[in-house]
């Protein structure tokens, strides 16, 4: 049995952005010399979350404009800090996401691509990649 | 360490549908060998999802009511495709499943039924099933 | 390859309650056994759900008062039960967790508690742990 980690580190420069991580998380998998298993996308954070999805700028937009109309709103949270919108949407969204691995390839869908977004505002976000397999 | 996958093919026939998969994935974990560890249900699509939850005929009819109600609407999507409402539901939702194994049976609750959601049109699906452990 | 296993019940008192489980889940994980791997949080239930989110008393309010406006209403389930809301809300929030173990601890960002939401009516509840690594 084989663990590999790797963590990415990414600057969000808005309140709501959409990255994608892609290429960086298959980059790993097919190097890190596990052939099989699986692989964790991790944030270790509460105010951002990841989608597997079309990475197409009117699709993006969209989703936005949903997390938007969904989450924001009058909270009690936001009269300690400013951000209850973002924890609300990291609690109904996906803090982290899991993909097979098979014959050394993170498998996804043709239009699963690997995307943080980013619900707070600007700022460092850590990313853990971990595969386990062997 | 044991890995074993099994692919399972799905043919929607509407726009919205619910599909029972426990009895196949349930078989599969019985018989491939790996007594301890965990269950990857995986769809590499992004115009699906996986809920687990229970397969009574009218709890299926509101989960349908409810996605339409909060996924179908006007996107920017649609200018380029006809299936905005669907990715945005997978966004949501859960293109993925994760159950611990145990004893060589997988543990799920009494109403937990692991089902396909169909969320864009009639399409073949894959499911794909992957057991680590040992 | 080493696999734990541990079960904590939990007795709701409320038909919505959060309830914080990081110290127990963390306690496991350091004293397992295992160094490197991955920590599965499972509820074998369809009324409930987990978060990995900010235990701060305002937000939990956020929270409930999210999940009663998206999911309370009329459902025909409840012709037959009186827990649609439940069901709905655990299709959309998540039955299960996961996070990267490593050096002997479980990882996680600062305000990602592991908190179980009870969606129903005050029962008796089980959540596994397991941890998978070496």
């Amino acid at each position: 049995m084989e663990i590999k980690f790797k963590e990415i580190e990414v600057s969000t420069k808005e309140k709501y952005q959409i990255i994608d991580l892609t290429y960086e998380i298959e980059e790993f998998v097919k190097n890190c010399g596990i052939k099989n298993g699986i692989c964790l996308i991790f944030a270790p954070h509460a105010t951002t979350c990841f989608i597997a999805n079309e990475n197409e700028e009117n699709l993006k937009e969209d989703i936005i404009t949903k997390i938007k109309r969904d989450f924001e709103g009058k909270w009690k949270h936001d009269l300690i800090d400013d951000n209850a919108s973002a924890h609300l949407a990291s609690s109904y969204l996906k803090q982290f996401l899991i993909f097979p691995v098979k014959d050394g390839k993170l498998i996804r869908g043709t239009w699963q691509n690997i995307m943080l977004i980013e619900l707070d505002r600007a700022r460092k976000r850590k990313v853990i990649v971990e595969v386990i397999g062997e």
